[in-house]
């Protein structure tokens, strides 16, 4: 079989399953990822020692240090993706709910049900835990998966997927609710993605390269962002104390992910007063800043900022720093160098709130807390599947209920159309 | 300048615009379009003086009748435009409602605000009226929109957009939030569908060969339905004759349309009894028939279904009838020939109604209703801005809640991540 023959039978098989997995009862659902989770824990060895190849390879290649951590199945990672699979298995089920019903004129109750989306394909780079976590959201929310790792960590992915295979045959489910591509070939995913018949969406999860390929190459729409360059906006009401601690906290706690912070605006009334104080503890935690003029006259030490900095995502212990005149600046900065991830603003006056909530069109915008706090399971969505920076279907962190769309339902009494 | 700068050009100011269009007050939108549907009524004889001449050019190139009558903007067709306006004036406004909104652990509240798409492109064939209906769903849901009509009535269209504009412009808003490209060449299609930095979704209206030449050729995500196989499925439990009422009004009220019925389903244990009172009243309405074995040995003037018809959407008076062995053989036959449209049940048994409820996942499923019924309108979505039977994003008649997204709004009193 050729390789593009390969993916279309994966492909017709797990949409074939996909009927099956939308009407599975919700207990057996919790019960195969309880069950997986188990299996995990036991099998712990056997999937260590198909790691273990993964990772010697990938040492034989040269790959980085950080990259052989993300790959490394230890048993703390074993340990946290068993009980991550035990929470989802405790979550709602959003197949079957009834999200909202009315009445007609003509007596007609019209509804919107919550069912799956179908087929839901993954692509992803090096963590082999995302094989389980997104196999098992997917099939939360009723959805079937083919799944698309990484080369390196193909063994650990192969394992993973065998063992969620055994668990959904002892539970007399078909096996091709979850699939992994038997290969990582660039070409397979190419392929992957001109079966828009087979499959409903595609997820990819990795850096920004991987996500345009996906992106420039898909039929099949796909939920994605490339990049976070959120900001944080300390109003001329702000409470300072607040203001420094979520801007240390936004910078400095986890630089290198989505949701810090990268960019810091400053309203000139304040800034005499906040950017010292602000620039001691940002210096504290090892930050490096980078200033527009105005910042600079009130610390120095800043280097220059220049047009780049603002478009910037550093990922790294590097700010930038604006004054700016007034909140509409602060808001047409964001809308001109943001990538409409996460805003935050710290204020204690209404109106500026209300009018940064109203007038920012971020998929996260926060009033007075950090811009890390723009996250599934700090927002109470249980786990996030990916985030979205692209409005349509969803937007920002997504949750089981995002891997779902409505039908309407319509119970009638013999109405027909006059 | 090139064509390609020209749409470049247009994409960029309503894209400029869009962030006007979504703070707009609603009572500013609401005028807005109250004063379009008084302008449409003042300047009808200016309008019609156009739409003589796109029509002339019509009937010059020999365009069929009922092409040349989708196209005039009669007297009537005009006055329901106006009164079409009215009405979307008067629907709530989506933007800014807080659809859920929970409390964190850390006390940090959370919810989902709705907010615009952006920038809504429409690409639609020969009725002018479109071109005031589609500019004031978008404008309504806070959206700025690129529309792009047919050649055949550019001259219509062109007048439309300009009184649109001069009503915008006397209301102090950027005149960019509703424009129309101005070639109606396809190689200006193929330049919008590549502006996905300012484009946010498609919405093509019109023929299968349109819709699929945008979604062929679409960087930006497309919302679309491509036909409407829709089934009814005569159960054993069924009212005989509510039965024959709906298969002959989601058959014959109006054969041409896509929630009209292609294939009729029917239980073998009540064939005997309903087909030939149905073939009776079908016969009358001028339905022809064709039947497969089964339902040929009970009514023998119908003619033989072939593998094809089971896929045919006729937009005819032609009905595939097809008898089945069960609820199951129903259910399976609508997945595998099924189009994810509109498909019915009629039946006086609960557990049926609730098992066709539950495995039929098309966008809009019905119990003892006509197919016909699946309709913006009838639902009360108060207008329609277009179907789609593709899972993401909207799923179903699509109203103006369908044109926004949701973002998150977090209200915190200074939490940080730990």
């Amino acid at each position: 079989m050729s390789l593009e023959e390969q993916v279309l039978r994966i492909a017709t098989l797990t949409h074939d399953a996909a009927r099956e997995a939308a009407i599975l009862p919700m207990s057996v659902k919790e019960k195969i990822l309880r069950e997986l989770a188990a299996k995990l824990r036991e099998k712990r060895r056997e999937l260590q020692q198909q790691n273990a190849e993964d990772v010697r390879a990938a040492k034989d290649k040269g790959i980085s240090a950080a990259m052989i951590d993300r790959l490394t199945l230890s048993d703390k990672v074993i340990e946290q993706t068993a009980a991550g699979l035990e929470e989802i298995a405790a979550f709602p089920d959003p197949v079957g709910e009834v999200v909202r019903m009315w009445t007609r004129p003509n007596g007609m109750r019209v509804g919107r049900m919550r069912i799956p989306l179908g087929v839901i394909g993954i692509i992803y780079e090096s963590r082999p835990n995302v094989t389980a976590d997104a196999g098992a959201l997917c099939l939360k929310a009723g959805n079937a998966v083919i799944l698309r790792g990484g080369s390196e960590a193909h063994r650990s992915n192969q394992a993973i997927v065998n063992l969620f295979k055994e668990t959904l045959k002892e539970n007399g489910v078909n096996e091709d609710v979850v699939n992994l591509l038997p290969t990582t070939d660039r070409d397979a995913i190419l392929h992957m993605l001109k079966l828009e018949e087979l499959i409903d969406l595609i997820i990819p999860r990795g850096g920004e390269e991987l996500i345009r390929f996906v992106a420039a190459n898909s039929r099949i729409p796909v939920i994605k962002h490339y990049k976070g360059v959120c900001h944080l906006y300390v109003d001329k009401e702000a409470d300072l104390e607040m203001a420094v601690k979520l801007t240390v906290n936004s910078k400095a706690q986890r630089p290198g992910v989505c949701n810090a912070l990268e960019t810091l605006l400053v309203h000139k009334d304040i800034a005499a007063r906040f950017l010292p104080v602000a620039a001691d503890s940002l210096g504290a935690a090892g930050v490096e800043l980078r200033g527009c003029d105005g910042a600079r006259a009130i610390v120095n030490s800043m280097k220059v900022a220049t047009e780049d900095d603002w478009y910037a995502e550093y990922l790294d212990l590097i700010l930038a720093v604006k004054v700016v005149d007034s909140i509409d600046a602060a808001i047409s900065h964001i809308a001109k160098y943001g990538s409409l991830h996460t805003e935050s603003i710290v204020t204690r006056d209404y109106e500026a709130a209300q009018k940064f909530l109203k007038e920012v069109n971020s998929s996260s915008v926060i009033v007075n807390a950090a811009t890390r706090m723009s996250d599934g399971y700090v927002y109470g969505l249980g786990a996030e599947i990916g985030i979205s920076t692209t409005k349509i279907h969803s937007y920002g962190p997504m949750g089981v209920e995002d891997l779902t769309t409505t039908k309407f339902i319509v119970l009638g009494e013999g109405q027909i159309r006059e």
